[in-house]
């Protein structure tokens, strides 16, 4: 089984204006990316508002993007669900759209201990062939995997790689060094776009950067230059995108998926890859003020709207 | 619309050993409440270990208990999910199976603002002619609904009612103040076992006790003696019924519903009402150390096995 | 030794405009609620300001308190402190002063673990000859006093009592029934205003009100009845408590205690008992808008400004 | 004035076995620091367990280094206290013995607004000529200090520098962009041992390393290859310096200081530099167990004791 390395962007899910899964705009996002040379592709992360998203919804996102991949790329599908049999619903989703692996994350909502995390991730390997992936991301499920049971489990086969969006790169660091110790059976990914070059350095295999599906090609520079060694190119590069992901500041009255999610749509519907900045409800878009800051932060990147056919 | 008072406790779901739903258990537990003189039941609370039930999971749950009340008391049901559309499809389970009303959370895994959280129970009322009840429960969403909303969406009909699992009494206190100066339009129902009495003194309607599985006649003798303002009478009812909710503390290696559910479990099986002991994987049961000091705790507190017949 | 019971409030510390000490308003403070019947003060504790007073000024608030209750009631002194040797400067002044106790927190700042919390108050026992009262307070300390703990030192004699502002109601009914099954070794008092009457309920013997800095007559009336078992004169005077508590709800932009303690000296200012509303640097007092709120809220709870001499 | 950049560690305070403080230690220590060429001294930081230290004891420490160093580097001096009066205290004495600058917290203890923060730190540039740092430290004060915040007081004159130990680089790299933006009012210095590879991608001027009394040479010649974009050697010194850290990990029964602080002073007792690894009361020592791990994790970094004369 190859590895999956390098720059792996989690793919927001385009709405029309009354609220339906925008195909042709999913298709416009994920070519863009493809063109970027973007190594893979994350659908049903928290980026693509997964959490909003019934299963039906769920399972459309996921065979549209797989369509649209076409072997491309591998395709890793989130399998965002509190708990084990609800996760299996989807995994079952995700063997039959040929996905390349599932990106589990801890337990939700109920309080879990560390008995039943393990045992939550060992019964998501259990049930499937494909590879599963742990996500780490403590601010939506309020448990940080660390790094002991990730090299664990790693070592086991249990798991085949970690997308790290826990903010903690202390523990990012321990990780990689105990995954190196253990002979690398982690794949490690990280999902903080604006220190993508730091967790280069401490190790990280490639990305799952948000803020890719504004500017791929951006990610994918640093990742060639990152391999290359060439870290005054990776920090230049990161310093330019550091720079892009302010866009997801300019709404100050919002927080989490609306603000973040609202900047990235706001942003690609300037560019017109996407045709609406809407978002699943009850997140409301930003408005027109906050479109036109968004847009002068692109420009000052670098970024110039797709030609009109 | 009647209101629904009193006592209503969530009500466990059980399991059978090799983990199927047990209907001829769930079925003793309920009936031993409605005999009990319990004013109302509500299902797929988060003691009903909703968040790891499928979706065909928790209908037959809700289908079951609302055959078994048949009508003898109204039955709550519970719409525990991530957001707006994935709520919908369980309130047309509830619809369709007569509940009394649905019990809705605020979103959670993905972070949200408080313009989403009000437009997310807008959302709910909309689109259902049943009563919403809002479940605070901040421990499992991280999100505190605060008094101001509730009284706001409650005078405005969007609530009917608010479950309060937050723990936070003095912000119970001024929900039930700024609910009595706006005519009483919701009915406030208190989560926390050992201290109804002061709910009922700051002006709870009612309790949704999950002890009350286990010793259904103590939370209705408490609830008459409150209405009886005889509150010596309450205050020695709780008491002794905080000593009962001492089984919780039993395992002292377990955290949230697999310590809390599983001493309920395992109390409700020593007193021969369930089967088994068993959770939702992937929480371990407690083992038979712990169960004889949960059966110990139980008859210290009062409580007989069922007669067998 | 006599226990202390009943009514505790800890007294505000009132400043000139200028920013020191006013004794005169200090005295004015006292006497009132020394009038009103109050069964012992705590000074320098959290509402004193305690934290923003240098050694100095907490020695002269600590002399002031004690030379106006001059023997009447008992005077237990906070000695607010990160650590242990901090900690025993100012128990040193509590002796000197004839204090009937000490109050300390768990350590602070640093972080701190179950053994070292235990022996942090170990070694201020071992230290003095006064009684030591465990401060119960994590939303300052972040660090939650268990009822295992505290009992444990009550039973060995090394804390006398507990001033319980946790917040955390579950666990303070569990402080009470351990308390009680060790044989009441310790005192319990609870400091949060507008819920005394659950409290008293689940066995506290008191309250360390700091809204009884505003109406120590409410509070002394609410012990009273409690100790006569009448349960709804309780309820009637906490609920009109609770409502001359919202006063603190009227800064909307503060927080913290320049919410709180900056309410209760508007308020206090408005009744003519302290002469400026000022707090200590950099906390800003409430503006003529909300002063005049604050006013409205305690003329509708039936309080009324001293008569002028 | 000229700016403080580089390796500017945080001086452990070394105690005798009955618990006074070193100062034979406390001078092999500085002067092992001094030869191997870091560029500053921070004394009375969190690491010199000043939380633990009264007022004489804090002023004996910070004249002793301020005398060991004698002006061969700055040696910036702590001043964490609650509040602003409490900080002025310890300001003087750093002003007394000629401290290149003070490094304060935000206000503690008490919940603080952002106003009050701000205020605080005014306060504190108002009163002195000493160039006034802001210690990021959410994980004692429970307060982050915002970038934008941070870099208008830079601009402002208010505060010369930040001492970043957030743990949150997100915000260090938006930090150091604005700080740049604004013509680079701020020294950034990051306190996170195992990221200063990232932390100097992302624009620090140097670190603040508590390992750094442990292994002084190695952030020197990181320091020295990240001043010449040798990031390839950055990230290698980083990487041993990250296997070292692990020593922190071995008391796995403790947390906070008692854990990285202890395991500091036993790392350094085996290497001859300091006399014990006793810590302030309450905190324990490691034991002789804890201390053969750490011994061993510091021959595999290359780690030799002193030579005994």
């Amino acid at each position: 089984m190859a590895t999956l390395t390098g720059v792996v962007p989690p793919v927001l899910t385009p709405f029309t204006a009354d609220g339906e899964i925008d195909l042709p705009s999913l298709e416009r996002l994920v070519t863009r990316m493809l063109e970027a040379g973007v190594d893979g592709l994350f659908a049903l992360g928290s980026s693509s508002e997964t959490a909003y998203l019934d299963d039906a919804r769920r399972a459309r996102v996921l065979e549209a993007v797989a369509g649209i991949a076409s072997g491309q790329v591998p395709v890793l599908a989130g399998v965002i669900e509190t708990q084990l049999d609800r996760v299996l619903t989807h995994v079952r989703v995700a063997e039959r759209v040929g996905a390349a692996g599932v990106v589990a994350t801890a337990p939700f909502y109920s309080i879990t201990g560390p008995a039943e995390v393990e045992a939550h991730f060992r019964g998501i390997a259990a049930a499937t062939d494909l590879p599963v992936w742990a996500y780490d991301i403590p601010v939506c499920t309020h448990y940080k995997l660390g790094p002991d049971l990730l090299v664990r489990l790693g070592s086991e086969g249990v798991l085949a790689g970690v997308k790290d969006s826990s903010g903690d790169d202390v523990s990012f660091r321990r990780l990689a060094m105990q995954n190196r110790a253990a002979g690398e059976p982690l794949t490690l990914l990280t999902g903080h776009e604006v220190v993508v070059d730091g967790a280069y350095l401490a190790g990280a295999h490639g990305s799952v950067p948000g803020l890719g599906n504004v500017d791929p090609g951006g990610y994918v520079r640093m990742d060639r230059a990152a391999r290359a060694g060439d870290w005054e190119a990776v920090r230049v590069e990161q310093d330019r995108l550091a720079a892009l992901f302010e866009i997801v500041f300019v709404p100050r009255d919002k927080v989490g998926p609306a603000a973040g999610i609202g900047a990235f749509k706001t942003a690609l519907r300037h560019l017109g890859v996407i045709g609406t900045n809407v978002m699943a409800p009850p997140m409301v878009p930003l408005g027109e003020e906050h479109a036109r800051q968004v847009a002068a932060i692109c420009e000052a990147a670098g970024l110039a709207p797709l030609a009109r056919a």
